[in-house]
């Protein structure tokens, strides 16, 4: 089930998304279905350019990032050292997350900030030291994830605040889909059509679950919040005016435009 | 003027605290002075046992540290290079937050548990890009905080998520001061009444107006939202049963049982 965010000029609302690619329908719910039970409402809204997609969630709490949790990407970012046995683990703010067509905007104080498409679980349910058996029990669901990185800062500084933090570095969405495939799903991005990444969540190194409890050993999660599993290789730099698409197999397409101010 | 957040067994409410320490009174207030105007009561309860002080703010968004902001504690921790140019800025999510009395609980994964004194900015105003000298503008006030450290994660992984953002990693309290001289506040924490960190604010690297005119370029800060500002040498390891205590001049003292389950 694909479960949107939304507005068509109010307050944010919540749908079930129905129907094929480029002729989705909202079946508006009631509340937030993340943390009251939503009912289905009678009102049926075809998904046309006077619906806004908002980012299907916003962390009450907290991003959590995993780094270098592919192989090949590890292997193109050598300065960080290679994919070692304890994993890279980071933070975003809910002021990084924007929704879908919201526009990146480049920080000014970096000239190499680059894209990087990631599979975002979203918990459902509080958690703390979560095994791997169980951490399925806790989940929402998925949607797609850009951890936007100043590539340039990440390599200079010790922590990665400047590198990743900043407003607008974590687009999320078109929405979220309860079941998902993810130990096989296709992931691209493209910028301005072209393929930049194309990678497979098979090759991560730490899996969904193992993500999921590595993050709750540490932290207790709580629902709404957002565990980016790592990113493909083949990150590229973006430019003003680009479009940035990221696109992950039974889940949908995420399209930001990057304007710099 | 000193504003607390407190239980007496229901929900959390606030109230300012009037009267010499050892005397306190909690003068009632309406609503969460941080978002609405609060208006004072004629409730008044002394500050006694029956009085629980909670952590004064739970930031909607994210706590932002400053690294090595004092010259002596980045002369301790060399192995992450000097005080440099560009600061160290890192991320603590609000699962981390407690108030006072409430147990640090050493997480399993380190044997090196450290506790840091710092004095913590609480933003009041939505701001982006502010500068040092309109700083000032969007500060709520200041309380203490304690930004507890696996030292040993903290030296052996690259990002410090494990060895930072931990469950019970950021006791703050006693309460809120909205006016204090950041420019010369001594600084001490103790371990079971014993003296292990004596600074000075005056000391830091980058001042309360330039820590917060950082952060804002990075990320818009949100009411609640809280600056650590670094701190001074002196960090020492905890264990199970000590009472740290982290004491800022004209705010006051907060205080931690520190277990391991």
């Amino acid at each position: 089930m694909r479960i949107a965010r939304f507005t068509t000029g109010g307050e944010p609302r919540y749908a079930v998304v129905d129907g094929e690619p480029g002729h989705e329908e909202l079946v508006v719910l009631t509340g937030d279905p993340m943390y009251t039970p939503g009912e289905v409402t009678n009102e049926r809204i075809p998904l046309t350019d006077d619906v806004r997609l908002l980012a299907p969630v916003i962390p009450r709490s907290k991003a959590i990032c995993l780094g270098k949790n592919y192989e090949a990407h590890a292997k193109e970012i050598p300065h960080r050292g290679p994919a070692s046995e304890v994993p890279i683990l980071f933070l975003k703010p809910n002021t990084a997350v924007i929704g879908p067509d919201d526009p990146i905007v480049l920080p000014h104080y970096s000239d190499d900030i680059q894209l990087e498409a990631e599979l975002a679980v979203v918990i459902g349910r509080v958690c703390k030291d979560v095994t791997a058996e169980r951490a399925e029990d806790f989940i929402y669901g998925y949607t797609c994830a850009n951890d936007v990185t100043a590539r340039d800062l990440q390599r200079a500084e010790d922590q990665w605040f400047r590198a990743k933090a900043f407003d607008t570095s974590l687009p999320l969405g078109p929405w979220i889909e309860t079941e998902l495939a993810t130990d096989g799903a296709e992931i691209t991005s493209r910028i301005n059509g072209e393929v930049v990444q194309s990678g497979n969540t098979r090759d991560m190194i730490r899996n969904v679950a193992q993500a999921v409890a590595m993050a709750s050993e540490v932290t207790t999660l709580l629902p709404g919040d957002v565990i980016l599993t790592g990113t493909p290789s083949g990150v590229t730099k973006l430019s003003h005016a680009d479009i940035v698409e990221i696109e992950i197999e039974g889940l949908g397409v995420l399209r930001n435009p990057v304007i710099r101010r």
